[in-house]
């Protein structure tokens, strides 16, 4: 038997067998929520049109609402029309839909967990689930407790044999070494650390995963992936929005919890480790942990860290409130919505090198990337004034948007000096595949239920993470003064400028 | 004063001082040629339309034509309408037209020269010449010992103080060791080694100097141009065109003299050598020797070269004729019209490192590039599959047509598994630049004229590339046989395939 999620978006010239989930179903927690219909619902329709769901997938929903299984499946196809990314197929709708079930109830009802148990192992009936079923919490941190409690009460986290039941968990993991331990500690309580998927979706961006193809399948990056050859490295998520309505979360949280902690420390574990022997993922993460293990902050955090909070500006050709003024958010915080840190690696391919992240919202342009500035020729024969244009090597890795890899050296200026100016090469995701990029959370969503857990942070990198995090957070509270306010638009606080000219350099500005 | 070639095609951000040659003037003999009117009349027009030509230059044409000096002029403005690349300016050209004279004679007829020699005299009365001029020899080298005598006779190469008289030669500089030897012991009797400026217009191209820009003003090359991470370098200079008017020429020269001893030895020591301590001509000069007195033959000879013959086939949709078909070729003719050589360069750097040189007439298509070949990663932390598709890495310099570097490198395949393939990054001369590139014979002839001899091969180069040459025309010889044919328009003979092969690589198609 074929499966009906027959593949009509693969690239016919690959040859090599695509890896499909086998039985089984996701249930969402706060399936009302943003996340799941913007992200989660659009991806599982994405892979069912790939061909990479199994015959009898469910998707099971469960939240407060009063709804019945037809509302639910109302509200996944108005999600799927509006956010997928691959066309719109009937008859792969209608068999996906054929899987949707919805719950009804809050996190202390235990009926409703009762009901959620027998719904599952109905669908192992009748879809042919076979009890393999992965529980997406796509709820506040708050509510981990309750419905961890609830899954192991209800007995829904049992694994018998030749079964699986899988956790993801969304970011914050916590939001400081103590209580990211105590929620690992607390899920590691219901599910063993097997079984536990937390996501940062950064990792499932195709262009984070090319950072390891580029440095460990070609000859040409790695003998200068050291500080030999590297000034420093740079790694920016900057957005152009505001809070928007994340203000109730975001509000005490700020940019290095929301940001740096996830997503930029992971691309700097990817981008200073050492290479793995083999991408599997003990061999993947042990190198990961080595890299976080290996990071040092500045001895000054004063003079090695930078924070801001956006004032009023103009974005867009429109005039933006101040953080301060949005909705939700109390007009006498002191939370950062900029934050910058110097760090070192210390190791030996690394001594001596600063990474320098940052992450803000509200700045000039929506931009992810990780930029490799390399130090200048040791030696230059030319005539001083034929390099006054010139500046470092870079290689920069574009997260996002215009995914791909630019690299800016110095060329020959035509004419009959031997005066030389930077140029740029570009390599272009978009340009250079015929391939689709699958969107992060296709992939990570695949990932969990292949049971494949490379791009996922154990544990342990995440409370390395907080423990390179905490004593920043722990200095700037100390300061307790508010963050430096910057404009809306622009590159951030004056501070992180400052920050960077002690050094002798400068931000990109991307 | 200003010159009266202002300069309307200079960029405006160049705020540095633009290098104008100083009082003087050119002699061409063999005005009437075909280098003379496609190239030399169109770039001294040129360079006087950029403005880097003194007031009062003056060009005389030395021929047996009985034409007078306006006859001439009418020449040189046709070949300037049809073959200049800056736009035509009446200003421009009545300004320097009326530096242009003609000189009536043979290369043995006394008269003429001291004719000439009253011509010049006069220049320097009534255009301030200064009594500084290049005498290019765009003739036969049979010519050569009767146009230097008569130079000597004449007293044209005496230089008085402050006064400068130049020889500039075209290729070939001989046709083996021997005989350059003897030519540079001919021209060393008239001119001294710093007045003559052998033409190597390969070297006048800008991607050719940006090779050196590439390597020395960066920090990303240099530390991977060695051994340790290069496979091996091959370059190519292909054409598509058959023997057209040159027959004369070459037929009995071949492909290894004609382009093998000049251009590609001239790429292969730019690519090769070690950083010079700075661009000055002498320091350039003697890395050039250096890398080049340290090539080395394959021990075999017959296996380490190959050498075909182009036979009838078809190009750009047409039928083209076999080498021994065309007009002026001995229908039993043994040359050359293709050579392949693999030779190595027997420094620490390039230990083990081979580097194939081939050319051809008739090929595919008209392209001259220098590609250097990485070795594969030392490790794949991959899954087999996943790197089928993965080659070596490369870059690519581009010497002609599409001027500019392509940078080769594995990159991650969208989608859910690791799979690599070979993408491309590009450089494009023609899109990174604003500045028009000036044609190599323009900058040449500035250089000439300014006494600036970096770009011009001196004798020990010419002869220790003889020195590489010699003893495979010899094998050649020895061997006596017929080149292998191929057919127009493919990419040469199997021979030569064959001789990549046996070394477990491929020639690129570029």
């Amino acid at each position: 038997m074929t499966t009906p999620f027959s593949n009509p978006l693969r690239d016919p010239r690959d040859k090599r067998l695509p890896r499909i989930a086998g039985p089984s179903g996701i249930v969402i927690f706060g399936v009302t929520g943003d996340l799941s219909r913007k992200k989660l619902m659009p991806a599982i329709y994405d892979l069912a049109n790939r061909g990479l769901l199994p015959p009898g997938f469910s998707l099971v929903g469960f939240a407060r609402r009063d709804w019945g299984h037809e509302d639910f499946g109302q509200v996944v196809h108005d999600a799927v029309k509006q956010y997928a990314r691959t066309p719109f197929s009937e008859e792969v709708w209608r068999h996906l839909a054929e899987g949707f079930r919805f719950v009804q109830g809050t996190f202390d009802d235990d009926l409703a967990f009762d009901q959620l148990a027998h719904t599952l192992s109905d669908l192992d009936q009748v879809r042919g689930t076979g009890g393999n079923h992965a529980f997406y919490l796509s709820i506040p941190p708050g509510a981990f407790p309750t419905v961890l409690k609830q899954l192991k009460r209800a007995g829904l986290c049992e694994q018998r044999d030749n079964e699986w039941r899988r956790v993801v968990i969304e970011k914050p993991f916590g939001h400081d070494l103590q209580s990211a331990q105590q929620l690992n500690a607390l899920v590691g309580e219901v599910f063993p650390a097997e079984s536990v998927f937390r996501i940062d979706h950064y990792l499932g961006k195709e262009t984070v995963q090319n950072l390891l193809a580029l440095r460990f399948a070609n000859q040409l990056y790695e003998p200068i992936w050291n500080s030999h050859y590297v000034d420093h490295v740079q790694i920016t998520q900057a957005e152009d929005i505001g809070v928007g309505g994340r203000a109730g979360y975001y509000d005490g949280i700020g940019a290095a919890r929301d940001v740096i902690q996830n997503h930029l420390l992971q691309l700097l574990a990817l981008t200073a480790m050492e290479e793995p022997v083999s991408f599997d993922p003990t061999n993947l993460r042990r190198e990961k942990v080595k890299a976080l293990s290996a990071v040092v902050l500045p001895k000054d955090l004063d003079a090695g860290t930078a924070r801001g909070q956006y004032a009023a500006g103009w974005q867009g050709g429109a005039k933006v409130l101040g953080y301060l003024e949005e909705e939700g958010i109390d007009p006498a915080s002191t939370t950062e919505t900029y934050a910058a840190v110097k760090l070192l690696v210390d190791t030996r391919r690394w001594a001596g090198v600063p990474f320098y992240l940052r992450t803000g919202k509200r700045l000039g342009k929506r931009v992810s990337e990780i930029a490799v500035v390399f130090k200048r020729a040791p030696h230059l024969p030319f005539s001083q004034t034929d390099t006054e244009e010139l500046g470092s090597n870079a290689l920069v890795i574009r997260v996002q948007p215009d995914e791909g890899i630019t690299l800016r050296f110095g060329s020959k200026v035509p004419g009959p000096a031997m005066e030389v100016r930077d140029v740029s090469m570009d390599f272009s995701y978009g340009q250079s595949f015929t391939e689709a990029s699958p969107e992060a959370y296709e992939r990570l969503i695949l990932d969990v239920l292949l049971g494949e857990p490379s791009l996922f942070p154990q544990d342990e990198e995440v409370e390395l993470s907080w423990k390179i995090l905490d004593p920043i957070e722990k200095a700037w509270a100390r300061n307790g003064a508010q963050p430096e306010p910057y404009s809306s638009g622009t590159w951030g606080p004056a501070s992180a400028d400052a920050m960077m000219a002690r050094d002798g350099r400068v931000w990109r500005r991307p």
